[in-house]
């Protein structure tokens, strides 16, 4: 019998959009099973999340530093979903009891927090991914390999948003509604909102692709009266000189959680659209656009075959998820077996990505409030 | 602890496409647990996916008459994922030993086949329900509950394709090629390829979400030299009077497997694509053209509850199996229980649509070998 | 100074959908002149628009025939742009004066007299328009010189519609509306609403573009109560074997006068929509699908050049016209010239065009007749 | 005889794309008549075009001052249309002659020039208008008069470019190519290339629709080792307090010439895409989005009564500029006749949003030279 992973989960109840995601995406994935967890810090939403994935009721915990310690060595990996500002506490402690953790982003609320993770994580070896799901779709992938090996020249300006409503409501609300505290109050969410939450994914998936790094950017963050931002404008500079401008927004009416993802270069050019994430669109110097489908003929990069259906039938977000869990997992199973991991095994959002998307919103605050001047990025 | 249903899986080894996808499905569903199997009749095979997905040896099985003796009254159901020609037979001996059936379409390659299915799971008193997946997305429930209210008045025209182009290699091809036997070779296959494996699924879509059903049609089928149809042209008259036109073709270059459905009535218009499956054009007379996105403003039916996720994390081809599931587990879980299933867990195709399927792709073979005349249906 | 031909209209007040966007489409082309006209049977309407287009109120008409009669030698052609009733007894005195005509679609309400316009045109050897405008935009053209030259190979199926719901407001009136009366009364519209006046568009334009025949087809039409037919749903068999499917409808709610246009074929496929006139898809077996943008990369066709603007600068439905009548006005001038029409000054529709949309439209209204049954078409 | 007004080109030969525009967009103007013209500082370009355009050999000229001069009083306007760095002097000495003007975009090359053709129109008291066409389209009529209304409340983010790929053949060429001097030589084309040329149309259509102005803007521009400006993002900061960002570039593989404009309120959102001129998507606050049709249902603003055609005839690009000319001309005839021109006669861009795009370049270019610092506009 094939070996399967053991794994507990920490935050994401039922109601929780995201602890689903994580659970919807390993049922996915027979090569791991979900045994413990602590689902909440609300006891009844903790014990309901148990049953309904028939967790044993002794492996179900109240406490996350006693889960850790309990679990130490009997599960091979932690998924934690929990509120932003919870990230660094759980991620550490089951760091520091020798599991390998599956964090949700932003990593961590500060620079010092996300620094000491990376450090620790590196100090036992273990296994640390952070769950930029975006980039976990399968035509990233293929855009990253086709920018890789030159399809579209060298990079002179890439553009991309992430556009959301969500928070339109509280633009007409006079007091902070209570629900969406952790987003908005700085007690909760640290310094930043949108850019930390929404942000961080674009910034991620734009180095995915590209390779690209930030040097530098400035900004603009628009708070409307709240006590966080809600409405990014960026302007960066690359490594290779290109520029590119950024939009992070959650207060734009009718917007379906959109990621736009245009990025050109001196022989092509490649545009992606989140919500429709089975296409991309490829132009090259001289010749019409193509369309390329996932499955779809014309992609002749290895990526193509990480897709998991033939095109036509739409794969959606679950699985980009599940594709972030299919490397980690195969990752942990290779090492397991004392196996090297290959290069497609490692293909994840680790810590160090973790900690570039929490320098990086750190470095739109600042921006932000020292009137638009650049902020230099390592 | 929650009730946990066990199931056995017939057919779909890890090649094969739809039988990964049901258990993907499955794999979302924590109510239901895969215990036994049969998964290819190539031992190597049926071996390989049970231990993949950690079947135990000993509910194993290399013959489906001897699974359906050794799990009864063990299993809660079995997904049949068969080529077709097998779905009766296999279906038929579950039923015998009194399990409930998930089978794929078509439901079978014969009519008689078909009523003796739903005869024996009437008789015993069984769920059955047929895969027909596209219904289990959330829009056309979203449409089916909008027309139901009369959002669009009375229908009076229908327009619907199912176009995809894995067959176009054949037209060149002199001889028939072995891997695809199953599906154009009628000895395998029955009178029907196209319209029976892609047609079925537009006439349950139209019927699911219309309420109307096929009083008579005419239809041209074209098999360009091979022996069964690639290429359907249907025209049809529904029991309210209406016509409607289905174009089913296997045939057509860099079709990504789409699905298009556009139902006018006398007051308004529903536009749906499965490639997009979560966006839906709503027309009104005298108003703006609307769009529907599932999980988004303006649609006010019940069937926006089922959604799974917020508007702009697209949900994908596996969960709309996964929502037949949904139901057709809640179904048994209550009857289980004692209790009586609601309209919405009772809400996925059963035996009945499966034989209006079967029905429905003789009729069109029927016609288009006598010059397009047109044959009623009962 | 160069040659202007001088030109008439007949019908097309000032309130005239189509009449005013004959005089748009002229207003474009440097080598013609509006001298004269007899715009409306209604006096008032006749003067208005002789005076918005300071045509000298001497050559202003107030009889047909007395136009023809009087300008027979002083003008050039005549732009006939009347209600289709009026059509034949308009062209048929023009063409006896020995003027060129450009007509209206649909030529006339009978075959008689459709094939009676053919007759004198040709004893006259005088040059005939038809203004089936939509093969008039560029890309049908870059459609046609694609297929011609084997781009998608032989072709296998055909799907077109003409959608619009101009009509549906009829369907919840008790009284005929009197405005209407001239296209849905058969006694000014003839046997055929919506599938002459849009339907045969649609038959030019595939059989323009693919160079197909129809051999046969068969039909059904609804009328809703009403005395004409809104909503029709044909199937053809062309002279090479392969089948097609139009649908027409005047009654869709929403639908914004939409042409679809999808063409398989055994190497390819194209796909256009009338609503986006400057782009094509354009899919080959083996490759991506590509967008070909009018004037943009990737087409190689000598009908590229007939675009009048780069990429990105849509043309726009006055400019399909203009095209039809830059050909037609070639043709006039080289014959005054003496000179040989070449085949881009020919490229537009003619009698011949004319009596085949007649015929389509009479075949399509027999077939609904008699149950569907094939007719035949010469 | 309704009047009709006299009027002379400049520059705009038959092989001029914007000029060609000109004489398109008039010619379905029956209120004016080109009767003379200096087409072309080339004497056989210049032949070439006044005798395809019939304009009397007596009224063609071989220099600008001598038409202004010769033509004074006898023309009703002139349209300018040289390469941008002719457009100062020629519009100057129209002026001077008391003739109204028409000029293409970007108004001048220097503020000076700019404010000088302001002061002078004012004192002579001329018609001065300024071709930025993209307002002239229907659409962006529609939404300036919905935004106004208040459909969308307060303005909080807008975003907007103007995309093409022209200049990107100019990446790898080593030496400037001799035919785009005038665009891409400071010599000629002034200060900047892109955002003069490009941008100046996206600060106009912004300013339009919304009716903010910007109070500021930062911004990075890319020259790509060239002499001006090729890419160019901007970050700005409006009068209201709300920010946006626009992005200019003409070195985008692939990109058909595209202009999009995405506003968002506190109420509503609006987006709308130049290659679509005829759509426009409109969100409220928990509705569902619309897509408004030009001339379709849904619009109830009265500039819905400007579209000249029913939907799904698309417009397009000429129309664009006949809008522009529609009202100016309106406003001359009004003028001429003592009659107060309307604010529909009056709708079209002037040399104040003249001098404002001539301002605006020069501010994005001094941004960019000093590291992005924000730069303040009156």
């Amino acid at each position: 019998m094939a070996e399967r992973l053991k794994y507990g989960q920490v935050g994401g109840d039922l109601k929780a959009l995201i602890g689903e995601c994580h659970r919807k995406a390993l049922g996915m994935e027979p090569r791991a099973e979900l045994v413990c967890g602590c689902f909440s810090a609300i006891d009844e939403l903790n014990d309901e999340c148990a049953e309904a994935y028939h967790v044993d009721p002794s492996r179900v915990y109240y406490d996350t530093e006693e889960m850790a310690k309990a679990e130490e060595g009997k599960i091979d990996f932690v998924a934690i979903c929990t509120p932003n500002f919870v990230h660094y506490s759980a991620a550490k402690v089951f760091l520091e009891h020798g599991i390998n953790v599956m964090c949700e982003k932003p990593l961590t609320l500060t620079i010092e927090e996300a620094e000491d993770l990376q450090r620790i994580a590196k100090e036992k070896d273990l296994v640390f991914a952070v769950d930029y799901c975006y980039s976990g779709y399968v035509m990233p992938k293929v855009m990253k390999q086709m920018i890789a090996r030159g399809d579209i020249g060298d990079i002179i300006s890439v553009n991309a948003d992430y556009m959301e409503g969500c928070f339109l409501p509280l633009l007409s609300e006079t007091e902070q509604v209570n629900s969406r505290i952790w987003r908005t109050d700085p007690k909760y969410s640290g310094v930043s909102n949108t850019c930390a939450d929404d942000g961080t994914h674009v910034e991620h998936l734009v180095n995915y692709v590209t390779g690209l790094k930030v040097k530098r950017l400035l900004a603009t963050s628009d708070t409307f009266g709240k006590k966080l931002d809600l409405n990014d404008n960026i302007i960066l500079e690359y490594d290779n000189g290109a520029h590119g401008a950024y939009w992070f927004s959650q207060v734009l009416c009718g917007s379906p959680n959109e990621i736009n993802l245009r990025i050109y270069g001196t022989k092509g050019a490649l545009e992606w659209h989140q919500t429709k994430p089975d296409e991309l669109l490829f132009s090259q110097a001289g010749k019409a656009t193509q369309v390329l489908y996932r499955s779809g003929d014309g992609i002749d990069v290895p990526a193509a075959g990480l897709a998991r259906m033939p095109l036509g039938h739409p794969e959606g977000y679950y699985l980009s998820i599940a594709n972030v869990y299919r490397s980690f997992v195969s990752t942990i199973l290779k090492r397991k077996a004392g196996e090297t991991p290959t290069e497609e095994d490692l293909d994840f959002p680790t810590v160090d990505d973790g900690v570039s998307g929490v320098k990086f919103f750190h470095a739109v605050v600042e921006s932000a409030k020292n009137d638009s001047k650049w902020v230099e990025l390592d």
